[in-house]
């Protein structure tokens, strides 16, 4: 696997994007992103799962489900339904908006689809910033238009910065492998936690691929490497009304179609893939509202994944514990309280904890440790990991988060100054 | 019901407390608090559901087993077996000591026991403060007889100050009702979120009361009053490894003993009963950790109470909802994210929001209010009440919060100055 430099969802081939400022963002920043497939693609993805969901997010559901049977990119070129367009606006999430903000929502997907030349179920859609007002679409109607004609197939990480909200840096990235002696291209732009305004921390995602991929496969793959790498991060516990992952794989490589998982070299593909979610879930996490470390969770020797994944977020996700990583304190009583309320039956006397390298806990003992030292190293670090070692199995699962922090707070509460 | 004037555990008939200083805390402030029934007295509990727990919480849950059959307060009197007394240190939470946590925790018993001519088990210990260091022995042996020797039929207050940790304030209440022509009180001190060091933030709660009650009557009311307010309540979502409620009653009130609910009367024990909880519980909320503002979130209409309960909790415990109320800010969206995240279902499109008396959302609709008016009244309230209806049912629930604060930041993160 090859990382390409500044690579996002233009590198792969037959792949358009741009972002422009339309205006919704009052600091004039860029805040309409649009990425074109120029052929069409196999399209998957996954949402938010809250109950009070934008408008678009339950649209977009609808047009997966709309283009997830007839497509085949081995079947027929050209004419064939599926996803072409991804329209994102920043500044505004059409959330709570009620009947005008569905209004709004069909009428975005026509005017891309009028000025692409294309039908609107071809045309996905998503908005993320302030919720519960109405979205300018004067503002939106002008900037369709812009945002086509700056389409260009090295726009991608335009469109990666024209999605950021208080995103402090885009988060973009591709990658080669090569199969058949065909190259094949995975790129993926998102953005993470921010806001501009009352509203919802957003996480959106786009993967594009040149891969000839079935519909079934792409989206069971999507499933999986979301729950390996989106689903397991955390910055604040709120989950979004918008949370957003699309892919479009459009074939262009031309490389023999992966019906299955079994399929030559599909497993290549698959370790790409993965890695370009988990790469973009790790920069969400970074650059979390007001972050100053990333924190790795490690969960090792469960029964089970689904056991693993549990601690793993409870400990990633526990307020107490990320505050002690903001202190640069080697808090290893709060990951151990947060590991026993994650609603998973283990011993804690075959608990083991490690931070950064340093072995804390074994077997539900406290190890002697310098203290001084843990400080000092967790002071210089980046980055914080966290092993927790339960003695039960063998499966185990990965989650990562932030430091809780004095900018988050202030960061979301408005009017504190 | 009769609120009394700085009620506290020792405002039942036959009973005295003591707070006083062992050494454990290194500010030098009273960190060793004693409660001790003349009478056999019966006892119910509740505890930290937290994997992670302290030897003294399965301890106590073990001799409530033991008191829980034999003792019923109508039959003979003197010699029986009841719980007798409680002991709470705070400074060292003895939690993930190992064997030297479970040896220290017997030790302590059976210390109180000898000073006050008790068996062991007749003797409740709580511990809260730093996790993973091993309790000072030497202190807590000199500690309790000097508690002993200060126990006082008007020491609740000083028991209550006593258990405190980051705590700003001691929380003590007493009410009395009468029935059938005898007074009966009940009384209660509780701590809540607070912090040394390294450590937990703990629930520490006892109850005492000079009603005649049967066990398993009192276990139950226990349970249900501890449902409607310590396990409605969240400081940061972090369970703490020790959270321990106790309730000792006496019997010393004189009243027919209470055998089910459905006894003349109960029902005016058990509305004071949940009263005192429910009174600490709020407190535990107002003074939780950098707490500027109370929070309240009332959830009606739902189809159960524990979908109502689930999103109550769920919305108090918004860490962009808790800086949202830090900042004054009217942030209804994060209100209505909060509540669809829950894992309950319900349709948005029937959900309503209140805040402090301001309708802001109708049937899903958002509502023109005025901003400026709203922000102004939530900078002067110290409590803030939200009001979610979704208009699927009769069933309703109560949680309380606070708000997240630079202050919550600063004491979790040890090594920040």
């Amino acid at each position: 696997m090859h990382i390409l430099e500044n690579g996002s969802v233009t590198s792969p081939q037959g792949f358009r994007a741009a972002g422009v400022t339309c205006g919704l963002k009052v600091t004039g920043k860029p805040d309409l992103a649009l990425i074109v497939s120029d052929r069409p693609a196999v399209a998957a993805g996954v949402f938010t799962t809250n109950q009070v969901r934008a408008y678009n997010v339950d649209r977009n559901r609808r047009l997966l489900t709309l283009h997830h049977f007839p497509l085949s990119p081995n079947e027929g070129k050209g004419g064939r339904r599926g996803g072409r367009a991804i329209l994102a606006n920043s500044g505004n999430a059409n959330t709570a908006t009620g009947e005008q903000g569905r209004r709004d929502t069909e009428e975005t997907a026509e005017l891309v689809a009028r000025e692409l030349g294309l039908r609107p179920e071809e045309v996905f859609t998503s908005s993320t910033g302030v919720i519960g007002v109405p979205l300018d679409m004067s503002k939106v109607r002008a900037g369709i238009p812009a945002a086509v004609a700056a389409l260009s197939p090295t726009g991608g990480i335009d469109a990666a910065i024209a999605i950021m909200t208080t995103d402090t840096r885009p988060k973009h990235i591709a990658v080669q492998v090569e199969v058949e002696g065909k190259v094949i291209t995975l790129g993926g732009i998102a953005k993470g936690a921010g806001m501009i305004h009352p509203n919802m921390a957003t996480l959106l995602a786009y993967i594009t691929t040149d891969a000839a991929i079935a519909p079934a496969l792409l989206q069971a793959a999507t499933e999986r490497a979301a729950d390996l790498s989106f689903n397991m991060i955390t910055v604040d516990g709120d989950t979004s009304t918008s949370d957003t992952c699309l892919v479009l794989a459009n074939g262009a490589a031309g490389n023999l179609c992966w019906e299955r998982t079994t399929d030559p070299d599909y497993a290549v593909f698959e370790a790409a893939f993965q890695h370009v979610f988990q790469h973009l879930a790790r920069e969400i996490a970074r650059d979390g509202e007001g972050a100053t470390k990333l924190l790795t969770v490690a969960v090792r020797g469960a029964q089970t994944e689904a056991d693993a994944r549990q601690i793993a977020r409870t400990v990633a996700g526990s307020n107490l514990f990320k505050a002690a990583v903001f202190g640069c304190d080697p808090n290893w009583g709060r990951i151990a309280a947060a590991a026993g309320r994650a609603g998973v039956a283990f011993d804690p006397h075959r608990l083991d904890v490690t931070m950064n390298g340093i072995p804390l806990l074994r077997l539900g003992e406290p190890l002697p440790f310098d203290r001084a030292a843990a400080v000092a190293r967790l002071k210089e670090a980046a980055e914080v990991t966290v092993e927790v070692g339960l003695n039960a199995g063998d499966a185990g699962a990965t989650a990562w988060g932030c430091d809780l922090t004095f900018d988050y707070v202030k960061i979301n509460a408005e009017y504190f100054t």
